[in-house]
């Protein structure tokens, strides 16, 4: 009965995420997982987010290698922000320590596979699964929806495409000291408006901030360094770490990307007090 | 064969649902997936909105009871707008006749647990499945998501939280009578700009209403109660009861919210005519 | 053992999609999801689109029509742009050669059901699996959801409503020849803003236009046909054939809508150069 009890228990389906800025307006997510569900039709399908800001490459980088760590070991993130559709850019499939990226080779795909952790990188531009003919604006569709879907059903990777050595990755800037203060700056305004920077809680911790009381400035603004939201009135500003462990600007209630103008590249210092 | 018969009619997976206020740009609600797939792979999770207007409690109430009622016996619907993440406010499971809600214990939940209903109230707050270290700002990750996913894949309920006796319930208001009329109330505007209301279709049943041709007013417009959109020309106002039985203000192809100024706790009269 | 192979060889789920002018403020399409899986607990659901221009049947006919030839056969659509809800318009249950469409006999059904492959047309609308009582405001959840889900659980067609021989359909025009000329119009913008054409890639294979350098007039703006977005510098316009082979007009990085005032009804001319 051994057979019989693998059957019952048998692994679970396999988790596709999707990150794209493709918008909810048109079908073409709902095509992509039209196209994933005729090669795998058990594959579970997760959104990410459809509204990365159109064709802005550093933003949708930033919203996939925030999300993976978060999903079961061995899914399959496909991401779609890609300018140069129809060019000679490379489409890759790239397996990390934690499960695998289909995507665009134009850096999207880099922050979630630093190179440390990076086991295999494949070309699949011309992958055997890739919808024929494959089209000049919807790579997505034709190219890695499928290489996806394979993977997905059990394919051996190496047969999805040909091994290459490098992909290309976006330069990641970190803080710099500066006098007795971290000096770094905005990555992203989230929904709420909520502005994440370049600095961790690791650099807090170092021996020089570690056990005192911390500001940071944005713009001109002197913000206190609090738990929570919560930990000053409505409407009032601050910083906190956030859930993925980077030094935030928030207004609680607020948008902090409003009401300082933060937006990606802007100052933000930490000082202690 | 008895154990292979049970095996192939296997019960079906658990039917998850969120509510939240996250909105669809950033990847957290992608991310609560993520989590709810790591301990329970095969809950199938639906969205039932994001875009609560952000921390309007009250707006998430109501948008989370309007739903429950639809699906399956014992979803476990999520539900996060949570102005007071990382303060001492509780995190709950709550039992009721149809099945769990998880969130925090703001009223957010109360709407869709009346008193009559409710079976069982969990403290969650501490729960042995919450990921470490919890966030101050992100529970849904943290702490909704982990319980939900342990009550799908069967944890009983007591071990998840320790009983509690209360809840924080929002206040409902009824509507209420005045010489002949009835007073009611704006409840919510739905994307369309249709006005929900406090009164229901129970309320229009009453002896002296019962049978009559009845009228609406809402600021110092007079308009007729129909049974359809399609009842009056394109660009009419009417009002009606709508598919939550409650009566609704609205303007066939346009924005009652708009042509009235209607907002949750504008005035909504019905009078026989 | 044939049983036991059998048993673990298991019919994919069915897949049923949606497409609404719902948005996704309101859990309207979370409530039609949980009656689908009431009824069909194993069905994948999958969202087209539910920004459909409000009460737009023909956007909502073209985007349907452009997407389910991406999903697996025997894919079960439903498509809820309702104006008429409430009136005396048929609810329908169309079969094609592909799938199955379920929605309102109001032509929004028609582009994705050619009566070339239309191979059954039955009138749902006193279905015996409808919710009762039948709400006057939201057919999606007391109708076509309900329909949807027997189908997808495997209810034989002809007894969930009675034969009829036609549905409402909407016109499509063709592009017409005028001179040496192809005149056709703007179907629909995209949401980057990129305006698809009745003008397909077929028309451009005509004996006098095959293998001659073609341009593309717009207004009064005359565009190179090129095969792809970045075949013109960032900011520029030109014409391409999109990835469901119609002309498409477009601005590389931007809007051809706003750029070209564009929108459904607009005038696209294809000459030789």
């Amino acid at each position: 009965m051994a057979a019989g009890a693998s059957r019952s228990r048998s692994p679970a389906a396999p988790v596709v995420t999707l990150t794209t800025d493709f918008g909810t307006r048109d079908p073409f997510v709902g095509i992509m997982k039209g196209v994933i569900l005729c090669a795998a039709p058990d594959a579970r399908i997760v959104d990410l987010t459809h509204h990365v800001p159109a064709q802005n490459v550093v933003a949708g980088a930033h919203a996939l290698a925030s999300a993976t760590r978060w999903f079961p070991r061995g899914t399959i993130h496909i991401a779609v922000v890609d300018p140069g559709v129809g060019t000679r850019r490379r489409a890759l499939l790239v397996e990390t320590a934690a499960g695998w990226l289909v995507g665009p080779d134009n850096g999207l795909l880099s922050l979630a596979a630093p190179s440390a952790t990076t086991r295999r990188i494949l070309d699949v531009s011309r992958s055997r699964v890739r919808l024929r003919p494959v089209s000049r604006t919807f790579h997505g569709r034709d190219v890695f929806a499928p290489v996806a879907a394979a993977l997905a059903v059990g394919a051996a990777p190496e047969t999805l495409g040909k091994r290459v050595r490098t992909m290309a990755r976006l330069q990641s800037t970190a803080p710099r000291r500066h006098g007795g203060r971290l000096v770094g700056e905005v990555l992203w305004a989230d929904g709420f408006g909520n502005l994440a920077t370049n600095i961790r809680r690791s650099h807090l911790e170092c021996a020089d901030f570690r056990g005192r009381r911390l500001s940071v400035t944005i713009a001109t603004h002197v913000l206190p360094l609090r738990p929570s939201y919560a930990s000053v009135p409505r409407g009032g500003a601050l910083a906190l770490i956030n859930s993925s462990d980077l030094l935030e600007v928030a207004v609680n209630g607020g948008s902090a990307a409003e009401r300082f103008a933060g937006r990606p590249g802007s100052t933000v210092t930490v000082s202690p007090v």
